[in-house]
């Protein structure tokens, strides 16, 4: 990004500005056929009045759409910033060089025939790539839509979709064409306008991305839409939405969630999809708001277009009709919204104000017959009152009031922009009397909806948007006293000698050179020194079979738990002896702690992510009820503190039936000194330690498994 | 009801059909003022076309909207069905003694001033119903807004609301007229044909149960939407829903779930609500279709209302575009359906009929430039597919596609009414150009959506209809051999005895004499007969003081486990004795079952409804975790097994880490001896049986406590 001065303006000009702010565009492979992409994307143009300068190429016609129609490229008497090409594949590369030749900034390739479709076309892809980044044109495609400029100064609508969205500031973002399609359609549907549109189909070079800080940049965005079926560089990814969701919202939805979806996802793309969680890790922690059902995502995005963000979760309700109350109160709580009462003060003017029949509290029922001054009367004191922090309104068009004036007043409180407003506007739109209530709401920007409960999804979604604005993961921790020589020098060791496993002494002492508490423990190389080991951890212990010719060792009596004496640790010993027909066999013995509680904590790799860190409660809470949680590492002390509070038996961890709560201080520090011994060692791909015991205060682990690469 | 003989025609008349067919109706309270409610509802009827005759009563003026007024009913010179009262309220009751002198069958009151507003109100609501009932008249509300029938022959539109439905199959029912308005507005908007209208009110005579029942009887109702914040008479309700829903559909929404919902439920209706659970048990138990999300059930009517319901969960898609594939198999497999792939035979059709680009599989892919025979290919090989059991299509209207074609080709193949075929229509309605293609899909009886999650939901809906339709809970266990006159005896005595608890021993014994697996036990006056009754029953032993004077008596040192001899059994005695200063104190001795799985069931009491039962695993999972089910007794085996296989931790019933798994059968058994205890004994309120011990393929009830009324 570089900075020019424009006469007394500074202005910002951004390297993607070729392709969304275009001054002029060739259609490299314009048609005279109606229906054909190279025709409707002229024709596109045209109607929705692209402010700049239409140059269809096509060596055999004069004229296109009364356009005058030029042979090649370099017959343009102009400077071109961005270029459709809509061409067979195998032609691309060489256009793409004259394209470079001609200075073009930016292209769009509509044409299909590459990555999506098998190696041929994956070579013809990286071919053209090459060359456009040797003259350094950014391309937008292959096999995509294109994009859409709905400013009023550029009208760039470079797509061959059908729909003509109005200018607005709600940004939309899919490599899915079909699914960017029908978004847009359902914004256009919805009323709200739109700002920019991009469809990036097989996203060979300007990717999701780019896309995503172009729109954060773009100071008339103020909500962003993203779909997506999983991300290509997700580190990317989450450096930039870290950024932009500090400034706006993105609201997204990731596809393929199911393994069936998955393969759909995969059958359609080319490429290789498996049912992960981590695009939902990366929503969680770079603060998107997540989205399962792409309704509901629209409809929210006509809350964020308009309101502001609430400051809190005190919502009070007006209404002129008592059913529909009663079912927004329920969604309203479901989404972690309170209706706190109201204020003696408030009580009392609403006493004055109100109608005979209407009822003063939380909900305020102004009954069907309530005009535009109560409905006001309402507003104002719930603006006024400072335990409410949103606004939600059920008006149902009585015939026989001035719903013109109802429509005013909430429009006029609305505007104030103090605390955010939505309505669920039930009304009869086939009749003429209600379409004037109608415009008034909607050109005054109040959030209009037509059942309560998709009304209250919005508040809560604005609600949801505020407390992932205000949450701050902070940094991870650093450690500084960690010993990452040690745990290097283990690690090294472990690779030079070829293991895939570090041996169960080298895991505990890279444990404990990150500071992550062992249960204590001693490698004995024989069953007498076995029993002085344990006389010197003190009893009861474990002891451990320690062969890596032995897999299973629990299932196959090589452990042996609650050893209360040295005679028992030698008759133990020596029956594994016998058993493994092992005479040099060697022990682990370690401390036995009995009556503590069982955690798991472990670590997973991604491509192209890195680690995945997770907690869970150990024992049949894992192993049949899965109440697991996941964070990607780094891992932050609010993000591990988080991962306690929100695994589902999350009140185990602070005892119940009268016994004492885990230590989940130290339980939230080992997390994270995990998070920091991968994020260090990028080697290890594996990590379980299962269990870790939590007792009297303490926490150990007590049996861990490293695996590197 | 009674049959009738019209000519050739065996008709049958219901007696609410004087409310739901009228031939002629009164409006008493009729006026010439614009708006007002005795006003608009003449204009309506005009307005919608009205077949029958229209009696406007005032006394004052000779004329309303053009048809003549009469002073009092008694002027009409003609029969009257039904009378619309708008009137205030204490002029209600004299008015209704005058319909039952004119012979008026059914009223409707839409004036409001009764139950709603406190006694003064309840007093005059009786005094009219006795008057009504006296005259056999029909009473519907009062406060209501009233009933609307859209068939051709009557064109009945006693309603003061403001939307217009076409005619069709589904009917709606809701007290709420608020919410009974906006669903009717929200079919009229999806372009759902009504059948008829309901919305009661006060609902003080003519019931929610009434009209579902009559709506069961009209056979051209296909589908019944019915709103509710409670129900008044849940054992009616039951018995009328469990034959309606054999017939057709039930789509219902309870609202009022949450405490702050049921609060506000409350301040509107004046009724006493709080959150209760047994709205939605009656939902299952009654095989009613039950949502939280009112648009979701608006949306779900359109397909009910068109489609046949699937023979089961197998799901074949068309698509014409990728992404809104995955969206849709993401929620088809959360709805519980399967994407079987394609017989071979179906693969080789589709190779020769589908485009070169097209995919061929489950999704099948047709390609956004598929046309109309491509759709039609796809749809014949799904058809004919026996492991396909209904079709999901994304239809994009592609501009270089003969779109109407492909609508076209959909019809056809869903008028054959094999299978349900539920559409996702992506397309922008605002171009003239998708009209006809939107006009030819929605005559034809294709329910088109706008978005892929929507489309799929309602699809599930279909599917979960058929599990409903389909699932026979039977008939509850008789277990002949139950003694029920020792149980009756023991119950008896405790009420006289003015006892709300009855005593361990009585409870042990009621609990044997309907076959109830108890622990072996032995009340024992002293601690000698304990020390015996323990060789008797066999160590380990449980010891309880038994005082009713001692409450919590495990935290008062009044409950010993696992005692292994005489002796332990002596000392806990005497330390008893000591403890509670009572040299009499009696003991319960018990059998101890170490290393069992703990289980609870028990029994509450819904006033109207009657007892509900409760499973679940005890210990943390019913304390800290709360996972517990409930059904409405009786309790069928079929019912008792789902409690077991719906609670969240089902999966250790099974038994895990090679652990056996419980008894279930006996488990299933108990819970329906309970189910026949406590509805044979109504004057049980509440059991509870914590612990049932599940150990060596045996299940005991540990303890127990019963409460009588």
């Amino acid at each position: 990004m570089e900075t020019a001065t424009l006469g007394q303006v500074k202005k910002t000009i951004h390297e993607l500005d070729a392709l969304f702010k275009p001054r002029s565009i060739a259609i490299i492979g314009a048609s005279q056929k109606d229906l054909s992409i190279g025709n409707v994307i002229i024709k596109n143009l045209l109607h929705y009045g692209y402010t700049g300068k239409i140059y269809p190429i096509n060596p055999k016609v004069d004229e296109i759409r009364g356009l005058k129609a030029y042979q090649t490229i370099f017959d343009v008497p102009d400077n071109i910033d961005l270029a459709h090409v809509i061409i067979p594949a195998k032609f691309v590369p060489q256009v793409i060089k004259e394209c470079g030749e001609k200075g073009i900034k930016a292209v769009i390739i509509n044409s299909a025939g590459f990555s999506e479709m098998g190696e041929e076309g994956v070579a013809l892809q990286t071919e053209f790539l090459a060359i456009a980044n040797e003259y350094g044109i950014r391309v937008f495609g292959p096999n995509c839509q294109g994009i859409i400029n709905t400013d009023p100064q550029y009208k760039a609508y470079c797509d061959f979709t059908f729909t003509f969205p109005k200018p607005g500031n709600v940004s939309i973002v899919a490599l899915s064409g079909g699914v960017g399609a029908f978004i847009m359609q359902s914004l256009f549907d919805l009323d709200i306008g739109m700002r920019l549109y991009a469809s990036n189909g097989n996203a060979c070079d300007v990717s999701i991305s780019d896309v995503i800080k172009y729109y954060g940049d773009d100071d008339s965005t103020k909500a962003i839409i993203l779909y997506t079926e999983g991300l290509s560089n997700p580190l990317e990814f989450m450096e930039v939405a870290k950024s932009v969701t500090k400034k706006k919202p993105i609201l997204a939805m990731k596809a393929g969630r199911t393994e069936e979806g998955a393969k759909a996802a995969a059958s359609h793309t080319g490429s290789l999809a498996g049912v992960d969680i981590s695009t939902e890790l990366i929503f969680e922690k770079t603060g998107i708001l997540a989205f399962n059902n792409e309704e509901e995502l629209c409809q929210v995005a006509m809350a964020f277009a308009a309101q502001p963000i609430p400051n809190g979760n005190r919502v009070g309700i007006i209404t002129n009709t008592g059913g529909p109350a009663v079912i927004a109160t329920d969604e309203l709580v479901n989404s972690g919204l309170q209706l706190p009462p109201l204020s003696e003060k408030a009580k009392a003017v609403l006493q004055q104000a109100m109608l005979p029949e209407a009822t003063i509290g939380n909900p305020i029922d102004v009954v069907a017959t309530g005009g535009g001054q109560h409905f006001r009367s309402a507003l104002d004191v719930l603006m006024d009152e400072d335990q409410i922090d949103s606004i939600y309104i059920n008006f149902v068009t009585a015939p026989f009031t001035d719903t013109e004036d109802v429509a005013r007043n909430i429009v006029e409180v609305s505007q104030l922009k103090k605390k955010p407003i939505i309505c669920n506007f039930m009304t009869n739109m086939s009749l003429e009397r209600f379409h004037e209530t109608a415009r008034i709401l909607k050109d005054g920007g109040v959030p209009c909806y037509s059942f309560p409960t998709t009304a209250a999804k919005a508040l809560g979604a604005l609600y949801r948007y505020s407390k992932i604005r205000s949450r701050e993961i902070g940094s991870p921790e650093s450690f500084p006293e960690v010993n990452s020589k040690v745990a290097g020098a283990i690690l090294t060791q472990a690779k030079k000698e070829g293991k895939s496993y570090l041996a169960a002494d080298r895991v505990y002492e890279l444990l404990a050179a990150y500071g992550i508490p062992v249960a204590k423990w001693w490698l004995a190389n024989d069953v007498e020194e076995a029993e002085n080991a344990a006389g010197n951890i003190g009893y009861p212990v474990v002891l451990k079979a320690e062969s890596s010719a032995i897999v299973h060792k629990s299932d196959m009596g090589g452990v042996v738990i609650n050893l209360k004496s040295a005679k028992e640790v030698k008759e133990a010993g020596n029956r594994m002896k016998d058993k493994f027909g092992d005479k040099n066999l060697k022990f682990l013995v370690q401390k036995f702690m009995p009556g503590g509680k069982e955690l798991i904590a472990g670590v997973s790799t991604k491509p192209g992510l890195g680690h995945l860190v997770m907690f869970g409660l150990g024992g049949i809470y894992v192993e049949v009820l899965k109440d697991v949680v996941f964070k990607i590492a780094p891992v932050t002390q609010l993000e591990a503190s988080e991962m306690l509070s929100s695994i589902k038996a999350a009140k185990l961890l602070d005892g119940v039936r009268g016994e004492k709560g885990i230590n989940k201080e130290m339980i939230i520090e080992i997390i994270q000194r995990v998070s920091k011994l991968v994020t260090d060692f990028p080697m290890i791909t594996e990590m379980d330690m299962n269990p870790i015991i939590a007792v009297n205060d303490k926490v150990f682990v007590v049996d861990a498994r490293i695996k590197i690469d």
